[in-house]
């Protein structure tokens, strides 16, 4: 690939760009392209793309927007079939760049050349090891596809998303759209194998018609689950300085997203939420959720979620209260949530939940308490560095084993089983390691109980919606 | 202080609670009860309250359910004057647990004794040291109360604080609160000096008139921020099973919040954030809110969640846009919000906000960037170990000196500046310690927009009720 803009300044993008190009380890060839150096960061730069000893896949374009249509043209002429135009100054700031911008991409199409961009942050193909973005994030390679109309939101989806230990697919900043368009994106997503799950930032489309058919076919194949903004008149004042676009009305948008089987969420926590469970969870058969807790007021405040989502916290039949009556003390409170009180034995918690998951009348189970499932509960303050290091190691297999019985029972009875727990210690380091191993082996731990909830709800949502079109 | 039920075995609660009193180095004596022992973690025991040298303060008892009455009468008999009841298997549990109950208050009052609890988790008073509690979290001393009828809410709240670098005055898990009650807590904390804003979790009230005339008192003296659960009717027998409390009317409780002037949460991401807002910031005179971003995403997102939260995301004045065009380039987008485009000086982020905070129709400021503020953006891969640690403290000290300079500018104009960004790379270990050395210095970076606009918002609504009752 080539870089046109590079940059000696560490300041400048088109050093940031090149220096994450480079450590990111990417696979192929980097030609950065500058009339002025002759190296940067050890790499031989190149007066212009014409002196290229070969045609480049692809040309990332940072130089000043006054200069992109002749580099474009540049390209184009080389016989370069794709360009990544990061430079902002175009549709966005008005009239003056609106003409730049058609310019650019007329000399692009008729050059053969597609374009995404300009205006955006980049994009990644981590299974490359291609990172040609601003933001020194390094996913690894995941079944995640992020396409945002921000580059800051994209990267907020992508920073969330590595944190949990989940890699990611490709990474698209789409910015002004002036060529390759959202739809564009979502149709090749569709069909890319590495992606199973696809993660969206928008602010309006070109076409709001194409985007409704286009998203009702891809959500048939994999989950979209998008984030829009502009909402509100002040909001959508804001995305037409941001990237030109029209936010058009939010209820049409709510309509549209109904009918074409796109889960919509509230803000980029929701979105790595839900996106996360869609990767190995099984779709719910319907609205009933059981729920274990450890911890009566986390189970108060899921009950209260669920029912707010327009799940049902079913009452439980006498053979589940039988079953859980074998195994839980005599007080145990005998109804949902099951409140795994003082007394029961650490393997209630995944047998309460097979109970809840055998249970007819229960689609979905809900868990908020890991810690009664953990083996060492108590590190004294004064513990050596060796002793911590072999806690946290003990506990860490503790929470994979459990996590592992977990995902036995979410595959035998194909119904989801939704975690949402915090350690009674804080440690936020420690957590930190945990959430990351967990999303290693495709899981997560949630922390609130109604972020359970909203999981919940949505994977049943989009299950009513493919067994509607089925 | 006494702990009746001391145990040597690690697992139960006796063992555990002692452990955390001697970690948490309190600074009284600790006089561990048991018939059966001499001796654990180190600490003579002693085989009945009778047996003790002296009169201790206060009596903390984690007996079997069946021994409490006995026990509560020996501590009142020595003239202990104050208990908490960890125990549970009480009024939630049905008839027996309920006679067991009055007889232990009855006991407790006749004897002179005032009971906290049963069925709780424990009490923190950091400032003595004072850790009396079941999970080990040991928060500093501070300014936030928590009073929570639900323990493992309660420290998930101090869990929140703690991580965020804020410290913990008292902390109370109320329980079935047999003997003292919600409101109780509510008029000690209102009274108590080290305590600024109290964060609490209710499910219901013994007495919801008493509440009403004692928030109403509190909230003039100082912010009081709840969380209530059992809304629905699923949550509100799950809450009777938790603490025998009676959730109530969602729409009753919803009317007392708004003329006590109590601010009502809906979860306890947003209890803390908003909690920890009111430690520092003026009170806003009115709901216009002028936004800096740098990333239009972030910009579009807050707008919307502005309206939705009835803020008005104000059009500028011309000298206000004059004023902006003396230091941001030629493209910026001369609107609210204000986009920091790329060509913006590292300057032009304070500059922003004391544009905004100058303006006389912007009631409070939302930041959503930082970085462009942070002089070093750039942490090649390959750095090393002592390259890092340089690179942290260069960062960690920018960006106490950017949360400085906007504290100065919150203090001069008198309105408030709330900060939600992310930074552009996905080290969670650096975020961590940003957020706890900010919290540190009485300073929060919250991570979301729509966080940003839900604590102005909250600000916003306590100003107004203060204004109206004065």
């Amino acid at each position: 690939m080539v870089l046109l803009g590079a940059s000696k300044d560490p300041k400048k993008w088109g050093f940031i760009i090149l220096a994450n190009l480079i450590d990111g380890g990417f696979r192929g060839r980097i030609y950065p392209v500058n009339p002025r150096e002759e190296e940067i960061l050890g790499l031989r730069v190149y007066r212009s793309v014409k002196d290229l000893p070969e045609t480049p896949d692809l040309a990332v374009i940072v130089v000043p927007p006054s200069s992109v249509v002749s580099v474009v043209k540049d390209c184009a002429n080389k016989g370069i079939r794709a360009g990544v135009v990061i430079t902002a100054g175009f549709a966005e700031i008005g009239d003056g760049g609106k003409r730049l911008q058609r310019e650019m991409v007329q000399v692009a199409r008729s050059g053969g050349m597609m374009l995404m961009g300009p205006n955006c942050n980049g994009i990644m193909n981590p299974s490359n090891k291609l990172y040609a973005q601003m933001p020194s994030i390094f996913p690894p390679p995941g079944p995640i596809a992020i396409v945002a109309q921000s580059g800051t939101v994209a990267i907020s989806i992508a920073r969330r998303s590595v944190v949990k230990g989940f890699g990611c697919s490709k990474y698209i900043s789409t910015g002004n759209e002036a060529d390759l368009h959202f739809e564009d994106y979502l149709e090749y997503l569709a069909e890319d194998p590495q992606t199973k799950v696809i993660l969206g930032y928008v602010e309006g489309f070109r076409d709001g018609l194409r985007f409704f058919h286009t998203a009702k076919e891809v959500s048939k194949k994999k989950p979209v689950v998008l984030l829009k903004a502009g909402e509100s008149p002040a909001g959508a004042r804001a995305a037409i300085s941001h990237t030109a676009s029209l936010a058009g009305s939010d209820a049409v948008f709510e309509a549209v997203c109904k009918q074409a089987g796109v889960i919509r969420v509230g803000d980029p926590d929701e979105l790595v939420n839900i996106g996360v469970a869609l990767l190995h969870q099984p779709l719910p058969q319907g609205r009933r959720v059981g729920i274990v807790t450890a911890g009566g007021g986390w189970g108060v405040l899921a009950a209260d979620a669920c029912t707010r989502l327009g799940l049902e916290v079913v009452s439980l039949p006498d053979d589940t209260l039988t079953e859980l009556d074998s195994f839980l003390p005599d007080w145990w409170n005998r109804g949902n949530p099951i409140d795994l009180v003082a007394g029961a034995r650490g393997d209630a918690v995944v047998k309460s939940v097979e109970a809840l998951l055998r249970c007819a009348v229960v689609d979905s189970a809900i868990l908020l308490s890991l810690m009664l499932a953990l083996p060492v509960r108590r590190l004294r303050r004064a513990t050596s560095e060796d002793e911590r290091e072999h806690w946290e190691e003990t506990m860490l297999s503790a929470i994979g084993d459990t996590f592992g019985q977990l995902n036995e029972l979410t595959e035998r009875y194909q119904k989801p089983v939704i975690v949402a727990s915090e350690l009674a210690f804080a440690d936020a380091s420690f957590e930190m390691k945990m959430t990351y191993a967990l999303g290693e082996r495709n899981c997560v731990c949630y922390t609130l109980p109604h972020q359970a909830a909203m999981v919940v709800a949505n994977l049943v949502r989009y299950s009513e919606y493919l067994r509607s079109v089925s």
